[in-house]
């Protein structure tokens, strides 16, 4: 991409330009201190290998309500007389962070980019006329679409879910905006086209028919796949998982879930899975498990980078900070061969008490830096340190013999327990898991 | 089954006879207040609906140690001289309990009937002569066996896993004594077969090939299940969930990822699921949840009945008490017609403060009565109050027109797009959970 | 209170009229199955023993937002023309429900019953003349003021805190709400005054110098106290935790830990707590936990009712209807001798999904028999039950001998070793939990 | 302390040395990367400022059981005829092991030292003999005692809780063991002295009386308080929180409750708090927050230094690698100018997999190593980062005018009413979370 900036009418942001890289040894909180977008790490540039995007609904919609309070930050985009006018100046907005930043890609709800309406022609206009402006601004900078989705959560309509409303009226309605939706990303030559469905499970068993539920869900998502095919999407469908919030339980629980789920209805060529790490923590596993469980099958399309806080039983959507979580993220994603044409999408917030302009840069910047040194250090690991060497010893076993006979599917218990007679009791062997550990501690300090 | 109780060459339980049902105004803690097994519930008698069965391992093996301490209880069939003379006695002191509370079934490990052994020969014929005393035992009282099972987690050559051990070695040491216990199994007419894998996870990420360990482990139960079948086993095979302990992670997370699992695999059609409660709310779910899951995929199986508390994060194993779980389960087993061959067996261990003999009498006649109650008000409530009606309603937009239509899967996102333009703005539908709630109540307290 | 209902201007629960009393096989909705206000439980009646409030935020205010999307609920009294006329029809709306009901109290924060401003005196005079309406109501009906707030954690200002706000600016902003809002409740007659501090905490520890703000919260709390009763206010002072959320961490965390707080400063003569529910649970403690801590301190002044779920991990404010949770917090209510002048609010809120109004009247509903319920069974384990005896018999050494002795603090460990010589290995005795928990059933069914 | 290795009757780590400092480049796993004991970082050395602690009943006695099966490890000292030789073998391995590591102290229970016997004369002749042994060793090395402690949670006598047990017969039994263990503690120079209350706390509400078992809790600590100070006990008694397991619910929760408890019973001018990484993310805090209440307090004593993971719910003692996590401790304990006479105690055990001798080594270099970045980052961050100036900057309001004013105590509501009138709505400070976290990162990386 264009390394140049793009202003609007109107800055939105003055006093800050391009981010530039200026090292570990940095002291401004506006440089990049690891991510250097031209290094190459291995056979790849960190932007080929990150392909970081911004999300427009954090970043340049919402102003950091919670369920106590609204929010804190008034946004000088959100001034134009009309929701047209606010839309057009937010797109000049984020494309001007954007380009500061210089961040490749972006991502969007229909109802981020353009204003919403109840009434079906009036939301179609205003989403078409935003993807006129959007394609504009993309021409202008380079800068590209990862993923478009319909928000299918917020709307009071969708309380009770959208595919999987008991009520079948509102499933037409969601097919609207989810036509619409696909339509904006193929016109701006969106990459992906995201699922996650906020409203789409339970606040009660027992009033609720999960089987009839999730079997609507599978349907709609065939016609959206069938629609996204039909209009020249080439790309992947992704499912968001979430176990909860808004929610009691949520369908798309965690990868294990969707994975099955995707197999079920013969979904699982077209559909792919977004993981979010503060998805996966409320699940209880960690970032890194569900990405391989995903990544194990075949399946993982692309991430939210954010981070969450064990403390918090919520999705705080932080930024991610953590070089343990991105560190073993980068693991997965480079054992894959990389995400594409996936990315990492910064799913998250500032935190409401963050209300300066600048907290949404700096933001930012600790993620990709985080994520940079990540990669670096997964790189490492892989390309340098004994780990891949200690993990393929392990499973020696199965790799000749009467052990490469049972991975292959080829034995019988009765043959299992003569070789168990004729080999005596195992030999013990440490699993070495401090070792291991100790090793990820002393990469991340080279 | 006899209502005669049997006592072996000593009394074990002495001063406790046959536990009599004695109603809801009886103070005698060692009568059942709800639980009278010949009482019609519908078309069946309580004890054909619930086949409740008796842990061998909790009540007459472990002690109450945990992590800080011993165990508490000293049995006094532990007293012979050698392992299997204390083998016998535990078979005579089990079989006492189980008649004197007047349960038809029990479950057990291998190691729990009969004494465990490095060496293969002694194992086996340590296994093979408690099948002949518990064969005769059976035949003595009626008392039946639910499942039985092997473990593969306490040994410490277990300690990475049985089937999914990085070391074949291990493997195939495994299948000794699954092969072991599914003889016993169909010696005793067992009537299903439970796999719960207890190290069949991760202790850490970095050091484990997932992928590679579950297949090992698909591979490993398409052998069991083809020996099964060929030693003329009928009954199910069950696979029961746990989300983590003594692992970090366990593989058969919960009732989705195994749904998920058995059908990648091809076990679907010989599998089923076991549900814990504990295990089910360890995982992030209620119990009802996890039951309801399985059961829509039709893989519900059995269940082991016990309880955790949301204040701690293991597996706490208690006497199921709480009457909105037993509630709960008895709507999904009433729903999809009953358990059998399954049952509700009591996976569950007195309190380490419970020190007391007749503690575990009261604990079994609680757990009892709790799902005796549970299904005397689920079976009201679908029989005779307006829950079924309510839900029916709430879906009929699917069962005719085009809501019908595209619950067969015939629609695109277009034709649904014309509806919702004809329909207007969907009517909002209250989702009434607080009077599903108030009914729930109202049924428990009649 | 009067039995007669309050109808203002306009009716705005048309066709719901004064909730009977039906009793137990009562299939309607809108009728008490088990709560009677006359009903007389030991020396008391049911109202005596509950003194119900209605939250006017949750029920008149709040319409469904969460962090997902809006509010699903269109108030009838939301129309007028400014926010004085909008007030006042809510408190018409409000005195209307709280009499159909038939519940003796309120509660309220500033700004639900008055409109918020940012200049001061204009929401000093709107209060003021809230105040006004509220008066006549309150006059009209019989219905009392149970407790009054103010509303420190909603507005952006109070993002950093509001007594612990790292600015002073803020600390002084926050004591013109407390000011007026004690006011009020003097005016008002309220019994009580809640401090419920939501932004009292850190999002991050890393900025926060917790010593610090915890000082200023007890130096502001201290002002309030002393204001309070320089304006005749004789009632409580009431401190509730809650442990997390909207903050990452909060500092009245719990029972204990504002218990040690109001010691530490000085203010337990003034000050008691306000225990909910979902805050207690939130910490890691039952409701019952977290209310006995309280009472053992002298310090439980009042209650929220509500309930959170075990699965979701942040306030989901729900009406109470296990009666496990109703049967505990009435057994520690019972032994304290009562409540008054706190009682039991319903700090709880239908769901999102539930739009209709019948839904809050429901609510209210299943929540009040709910507690009478647990009233019911907790009285009768006290005065009927064998549970009081058990429990002494348990504690009985420390009654006599050298139990006693060191009880009352007149001991050495030197004496102790010489008792444990004597005495020999002392004798087991089980904690007899299993029975503990047959005999609430067993009550509970009753 | 020495730096030469001390070796018993018989070497049990044969073919490792002396661990030696290697610096981050090195790949060998048995040397330090980080942790450099005479490097100087401030005013003092490494092994100054962390003054690491074995411990050793999980590096000596225990051998790795979990609820699911024995131990794994089979102990080359534990081999002899007696248990005296084997305790004596098992001091010979400790101190091998501790001199070996060049850790400076280790800490003990009564019965990890010496073997436990019911019979009480047994018992302290047991422990008295080894407390001879260590004392030889504890000359030889240098090695110090951190503390001692008796075990009270392990022996089936404390099922019901020790000081709390509604036995009185029990509490006096318990007296026997704390009196014997102080009196080892002062005779082996011990600097400190540890209560961990494993059994103190409730399995069960229903039959417990919380308040008479705190009470009795204070009482026996008293009576421990004064028979150490009467044998010239100088140093600090520590009470370590956990919230629960193996109880429902323990006594000393967190940080604040046992502040809180400390304080009403007139405890704190004797007892500290001993602050364990895991019990506090137990306990729904992080390490540093329940490091900063009790620092706060000026009761940070002593840490046991280990760590849980957020997936698990039960204490996984893992031995510490988080940087993180010794970053956030670090900056508490500099701040408030070291730990001593406290230290850092291993509270850690090696993962039940990990059988191999060498990975007790390594896993107490990973956690030196851990704790020695963890202080070198500290120390940069309060020494040359803005860190310290930035919250210094955030609080200044307070620090003049009449926000000084208020902070001492000497304001009004009024005054501050009026305050807020004169000053205008409050400017909005943003709380620069994101910076703040950059910042760590950036200086972890340096």
């Amino acid at each position: 991409m264009s390394t140049s900036v793009y202003i609007g009418a109107k800055e939105y942001f003055p006093g800050i330009g391009r981010i530039p890289f200026e090292g570990r040894d940095s002291d401004n909180p506006l440089a990049y201190k690891v991510y250097d977008a031209d290094k190459r790490v291995g056979g790849k540039t960190m932007a080929e290998h990150l392909r970081f995007a911004v999300a427009y609904w954090h970043s340049f919609c919402a102003t950091g309500h919670d369920p106590f309070g609204p929010g804190t930050r008034v946004y000088p985009w959100d001034a134009g007389n009309t929701p047209l006018a606010r839309a057009e100046a937010k797109a000049d907005a984020a494309f001007e962070f954007i380009t500061k930043l210089g961040v490749p890609y972006y991502c969007f709800h229909d109802i981020d980019l353009a204003p919403d309406a109840d009434d079906i022609a009036e939301y179609e206009a205003n989403l078409q006329h935003m993807v006129g402006i959007a394609g504009e601004r993309q021409k202008a900078t380079g800068v590209k679409l990862l993923w478009g989705t319909a928000n299918l959560f917020s709307h009071p309509r969708y309380m009770n879910g959208a595919s999987t409303n008991p009520d079948f009226a509102v499933v037409a309605r969601a097919a609207v905006q989810v036509k619409a939706a696909l339509e904006a990303t193929v016109a701006l030559g969106g990459e992906n086209y995201v699922f996650w469905g906020g409203r789409e499970g339970y606040a009660c068993l027992y009033n609720t028919d999960m089987k009839r539920e999730k079997d609507n869900m599978a349907r709609f998502l065939t016609l959206a796949r069938d629609h996204g095919r039909s209009i020249g999407f080439k790309g992947n469908f992704l499912i968001e998982p979430k176990p909860m919030e808004p929610m009691n339980h949520q369908y798309d629980f965690d990868s294990a879930t969707v994975v099955g789920f995707l197999r079920e209805h013969g979904l699982d060529k077209d559909f792919k899975l977004n993981i979010e790490a503060n998805h996966a923590t409320l699940s209880g596993h960690t970032f890194a498990h569900d990405l391989q469980v995903a990544s194990d099958a075949g399946l993982l399309g692309s991430i939210d980078a954010n981070r969450g806080n064990p403390q918090n039983g919520w999705d705080t959507d932080q930024f991610p900070t953590d070089l343990y979580d991105t560190v073993g993220a980068m693991l997965v994603v480079l054992r894959q061969g990389g995400l594409a044409p996936g990315g990492f999408n910064f799913d998250a917030k500032v935190r409401r008490e963050s209300s300066a302009p600048e907290d949404l840069f700096e933001a930012h910047i600790g993620g990709m830096d985080a994520f940079a040194r990540g990669l670096e250090v997964a790189h490492a690991l892989i390309e340098s340190s004994p780990l891949e060497g200690w993990r393929q010893d392990r499973y020696a076993s199965f790799s000749s013999g009467a052990g490469a006979e049972f991975a292959a599917g080829r034995s019988s218990l009765e043959a299992l327990r003569s070789l168990a007679l004729a080999q005596g009791e195992p030999q013990q062997r440490s699993g070495r898991q401090e070792r291991y550990e100790n090793l990820i501690n002393q990469y991340l300090l080279r």
